[in-house]
């Protein structure tokens, strides 16, 4: 299997099979694509360093929201919605990270609402189901039915508005990248596998895949006469750093605030963070194209807001969560309604701040 | 009954009964208030030129929705839902009016969706649960039940988000300005109505007015000894003029496209115009605080844009939206989402203009 292919779950496999599966280390070449792969907080984009293709250094933008926000929502069906609106956020404003996480702390935990993750951390069902849903918007449509089996979690998501993302392909639609996931028809000795990109025929591809894997596959220009599509698999951020096209976003939960910061999957963590808040400071005093990033991070707060879930984070001394970001800002100043909801808050600040982001390493078109 | 109370609902009344009650205007003195009251396409706020207390002259904000885009929504809840969406993004950006607009046409009627309104005027479904919803968020909670009976449009009208707006009181709040309803208990002679303001006690006014009616009230320093609360009745545009709190927004229904602009309440209309879509200017090219306006009004598409809304219009004879508008702008450039629907839009577009706006006229503090 090759190195940049990524799996968010285990299509049929049960979470003990994924257990024993983990166990397994050796007989698993992609052991370290499944370390992340659990029964909700999956990272489906895993990129593993690439030896062959060259992607330049990208910036990235990553948002952080508590998990706990989906409780307040007043239905089964709002909870569903409400986790729509996150994702359809994070697609309109080219969010490459989606980060969910824990604002309650141990404190209030009740049985009932906690779940064991793979790696044994125990997680919150709302963060659980939130990243679940998030995932599940952001792979294509045609790919669904391998990755999201049904589950309760997902039972309202017929009523999800789609992401209208650009690598949501159609069958006819005409592009150099696409999503797939890696079949089980019987790869020849010598043959790489056959993956399903959601398009009519099949792609022969350049690596020997497990099945049941989802990649990123850059097609190559069939020779002539060739009945066959060939491909090869490729990491999932190249095709956004070769086009300028925006290909998704990642999920992974946190534990805590601290959590969102310390395990950061990006070299160096973040070196531009944001926190959000009526009580920041005015958004209009930061000029345009002055907050300059390699990896930026915009955090969100809950119903009590980004105080409590400083109060509840037991690593993280300080009091005031000023102290906790480079930028503690208020987007909305002069706002006609007492409260900003997270998802409101999350349109309103990404739109402030689009003109202010510069990103500095190499940046696609458009982006 | 005074110049500058207002009535939403006709309580019980019927459709009929506000039929009679408007023909006989003798009798009525407040015949020009109930001109607008309807079954839907009401202004709850008309405000009527007032002898007594001088207004300064305030900057408005409009935005104007088409109605279709509550029928595209998935289910009945969410097109409650949907509704209150709308609410609150006006409600946190300060807008002073929301016109509802038929971006459909006479084209593609269905009888079912059709509605008399009490001008006689034939009203899309959609439009006028559109405009009761907004209605019915903007009320404070403690007047809904006088103004808005038990209607199949607002079943779902539980799973709506609160505004939270400052003129939505609790009970013990402490603010020198309230709105009403007027009671039916008997006036002396003499004397001037009682008003129901969501206090333990009522207030007692200075005008003698028909019960029922919606009106903003001035409380005054109850006298040494006294227990009664007195106040005076006030143009609704007062406490917001004089305190700078966002005091809610009113609602009509625009027929077409052209009548948004054509049917201005407000003297001279509109002198600040802005369509909204992905194919307009950049937003980024307006500077900062560059937008001067007494009264602005943005303008939303539905499902189809602005484009099918002006196709629409069997008045407006121009082909191209960016001619019908002072600025015409794409305020999400780069967008990652192939579409961004109308409810993210406004939120993504109020937030882009808030510092470009500059209200002209005297504003109050913190608009
Ligand atoms: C319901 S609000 C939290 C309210 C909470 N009572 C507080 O005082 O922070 C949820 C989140 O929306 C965001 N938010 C709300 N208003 C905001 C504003 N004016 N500027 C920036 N972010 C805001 C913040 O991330 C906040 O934590
Ligand atoms: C679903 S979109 C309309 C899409 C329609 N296909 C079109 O091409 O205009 C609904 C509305 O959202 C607003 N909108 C969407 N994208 C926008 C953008 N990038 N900038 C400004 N407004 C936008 C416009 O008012 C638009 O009419």
């Amino acid at each position: 299997m090759g190195p940049h292919s990524r799996k968010i779950k285990g299509e049929n496999h049960s979470f003990t099979d994924l257990k024993r599966l983990k166990k397994d280390k050796k007989k698993l070449k992609e052991e370290k694509l499944l370390k992340l792969m659990d029964d909700g907080s999956v990272d489906p984009k895993c990129t593993i360093e690439n030896s062959e293709t060259k992607i330049p250094a990208m910036s990235t933008l990553s948002i952080a929201v508590p998990g706990s926000i989906i409780d307040n929502a007043q239905s089964p069906e709002l909870r569903t919605y409400l986790g729509g609106q996150i994702a359809r956020a994070a697609c309109i404003f080219k969010v490459d990270e989606i980060v969910v996480f824990d604002d309650l702390g141990n404190r209030n935990i009740a049985d009932n609402s906690i779940q064991e993750d793979m790696e044994g951390r125990i997680v919150r069902h709302c963060c659980i189901q939130l990243a679940r849903i998030l995932q599940y918007l952001e792979c294509p449509q045609y790919l669904r039915k391998y990755f999201f089996p049904i589950h309760k979690d997902l039972q309202y998501a017929g009523l999800l508005n789609p992401l209208d993302a650009p690598h949501h392909m159609r069958q006819n639609d005409k592009f150099s990248y696409r999503e797939g996931v890696t079949t089980n028809l019987p790869a020849k000795a010598g043959k790489g596998s056959v993956v399903n990109c959601g398009l009519l025929k099949d792609v022969s591809v350049d690596k020997n895949l497990t099945p049941g894997i989802r990649v990123t596959v850059k097609l190559l220009q069939s020779r002539e006469g060739s009945k066959k599509i060939h491909g090869i698999i490729v990491p999932p951020s190249l095709p956004s750093a070769e086009t300028g096209v925006y290909w998704g976003y990642t999920v992974r939960i946190a534990q805590s605030l601290g959590e969102v910061f310390s395990q950061a999957p990006y070299t160096g963590g973040y070196d531009l963070t944001i926190g959000t808040s009526e009580r920041g400071n005015k958004v209009d005093d930061i000029p345009q194209r002055s907050l300059q990033y390699s990896h930026a991070v915009v955090v969100f707060g809950g119903l009590h807001g980004l105080e409590a879930a400083l109060d509840n984070d037991e690593v993280l001394t300080v009091d005031d969560p000023a102290l906790v970001f480079d930028h503690y800002l208020n987007t909305c100043s002069g706002q006609g309604s007492r409260t900003i909801r997270t998802e409101e808050a999350i349109l309103i600040s990404l739109a402030e701040l689009r003109s202010k982001l510069i990103p500095k390493l190499n940046s696609p078109v458009g982006k």
